[in-house]
């Protein structure tokens, strides 16, 4: 830290993103990154633009948000594109409780909730998830500020229906209610299709889990014309053209080769409930989950020491200190072979 | 605007970026992208990762950062990079003069800087340029808050010396002095040399124009290690993941192919001194540029109107409508066949 920085940023404690060692190669199953890569058309969509890259890409970013608008049948003053989902969350905290305002999250859920809060001095409070780690959505009913809930949340994988959240959004007609569905195309119910009826829903989705292209930075939310409005301003007040020409592409192309990506969502269910099975015979208790990552927590061997002894081994999971979740790991679902070493190295380091 | 929006940005006057209007083909020298494609490196590098999208970019961008260091004889540790140099801009407002803080920038500058300071709350001064269009650095001196100057200028092109930008740095020794270096390689002087000597010193300059990747969104800082972790504490506050995948790796071999692209400066600088001197032989006063941009005005037409004629006749410049340069209009130097049009045009609009 400088001399130089603005006091009100001098106590920030920033995001901490899943390691990245680069000592060795690791079977990596901490960051939640598809194990699939991008299909062929996005990758020469990607290479194509590479060829003109002297020139700005398009802020509005119509041929992305066109290709998301017709998938989910909305318009494209529906749409906001930004580089990455945590862009939009970020734009969200400013824009919908920043200065002052208020907002209410889980304490146990995406840790960048609690960071933006900070950074834009808003009055958050973090209500506690039930015992079970369910969350009760009665608690975030008639709320005096921005109600922002992780469904499938993270790192539980545990999701709310969707009449639960209507239920949020009918008693909260006067404040924006962000659902992000970072994990939700992996066998939970997505809300999109109450953005037409409530305009106080904002929808957060990304490019990153099931589409493949963390590498690429690409976020999207669905709303009514007034809220992604609102994301623009922003946008065009922070960073006009936030969203690159080859990530523009790729993800158009993503989105017409849907197909594809649906057909790996459902290998990764497949590979989730397997390996949950397996787990579970070694004496696990893994939570139900909707993500592509469960979160699971063995009888005989601590969170952490477990996170430890599968690094040594060449496996990577993600490992919270914090006390009510200290006893578990979130572990991303990789290919079956790759959740084969995981079992492996478990079954190793609990016979050690 | 939702009625959700935060009071604190319902006023807010966005940046507008220079047109992009997709219904016909224009000779486009309105957005100061360089006329020439990136090196065949540069779009093999970004082609490659491509195909590896479905994992995460390293938050620490040491790829580039490193390439970044060893052109310029700096550490890592001196160097930033992030999603174009508009988010350096926008982190340094908030990092040395938000929620209240002070700046100061010329009254005809890059337009985004007073986006910036209405954006974050900042109590900002904007000083007139002189007569001639010129920045006196002595207005600069003593100030009580941060300094911000594009050097050379936009839309002038007119340019301080080292020695002017010293004496700033050295009368301002509690406060950031931000210099916007984006045009910097079109023939005026660096003071990154500078950075190794004053620890308030914050150089921004930009992928976009001299090493034609406008598409790909990059740009870079280099500074004192304490100021370049601010904007990191910023950057992992907000968005860790800013840098994609494909542009760090096309910025790495961008790097590496630097003659390249400063061939291109050089001839780029031709070309200005070629444009530059038949529009004064058609009656243009064009004032001394250092950039990828021409700032003339006619003594025969308005710039308003000569900026409609050039765009009906397919050539799109830009045109600001402020008082003091609304008589002229900023140009960008494309190739020479382009120029050729752009004159033959004028032309034609001075003959009509």
């Amino acid at each position: 830290m400088s001399r130089y920085l603005s006091e009100a940023y001098q106590s920030l404690e920033a995001y901490t993103p899943g390691e990245q060692p680069q000592d060795m190669q690791y079977v990596k199953l901490n960051t939640n990154e598809s194990p699939y890569p991008p299909c062929p058309e996005v990758i020469e969509a990607a290479a194509r633009e590479a060829g003109r890259l002297q020139l700005y890409s398009d802020p509005v970013c119509a041929n992305v948000r066109d290709a998301i608008a017709g998938l989910y049948g909305v318009k494209r003053e529906n749409v906001y594109v930004s580089n990455g989902s945590d862009d939009i969350l970020n734009f969200a905290f400013m824009a919908f409780a920043g200065r002052g305002g208020r907002a209410y999250f889980p304490d146990i859920s995406y840790g960048f909730y609690k960071v933006f809060g900070d950074l834009y001095g808003v009055d958050y409070t973090q209500i506690p998830l039930e015992a079970d780690f369910t969350i009760d959505p009665e608690k975030y009913h008639h709320r005096d500020g921005m109600v922002v809930i992780a469904n499938p949340n993270a790192p539980t994988g545990l999701t709310l229906t969707v009449d639960e959240i209507e239920g949020i959004l009918r008693s909260n007609p006067d404040r924006v209610v962000l659902i992000d569905e970072a994990y939700v195309d992996f066998g939970a119910e997505s809300c999109l299709p109450l953005t037409a009826k409530y305009d106080n829903l904002l929808v957060c989705q990304t490019f990153s889990k099931s589409r493949s292209m963390a590498g690429a930075r690409l976020g999207f939310a669905i709303a009514s014309a007034g809220l992604i409005a609102d994301l623009d301003r922003i946008k065009y007040s922070t960073n006009p053209y936030n969203v690159n020409l080859m990530t523009c592409a790729a993800g158009a192309a993503a989105i017409k080769n849907n197909g594809y990506y649906m057909d790996n969502c459902r290998k990764i269910e497949a590979t989730r409930a397997e390996t949950t099975k397996r787990l579970e015979a070694l004496g696990f208790t893994v939570l139900p989950s909707k993500a592509n990552f469960i979160f699971a927590k063995s009888d005989r061997i601590g969170g952490g020491e477990l996170y430890q002894e599968l690094k040594k081994r060449g496996v990577l999971v993600r490992h919270f200190t914090a006390e009510r979740i200290k006893d578990f790991n979130r572990i991303t679902i990789g290919t079956p072979e790759q959740m084969d070493t995981l079992i492996q190295k478990i079954v190793e380091i609990l016979e050690a």
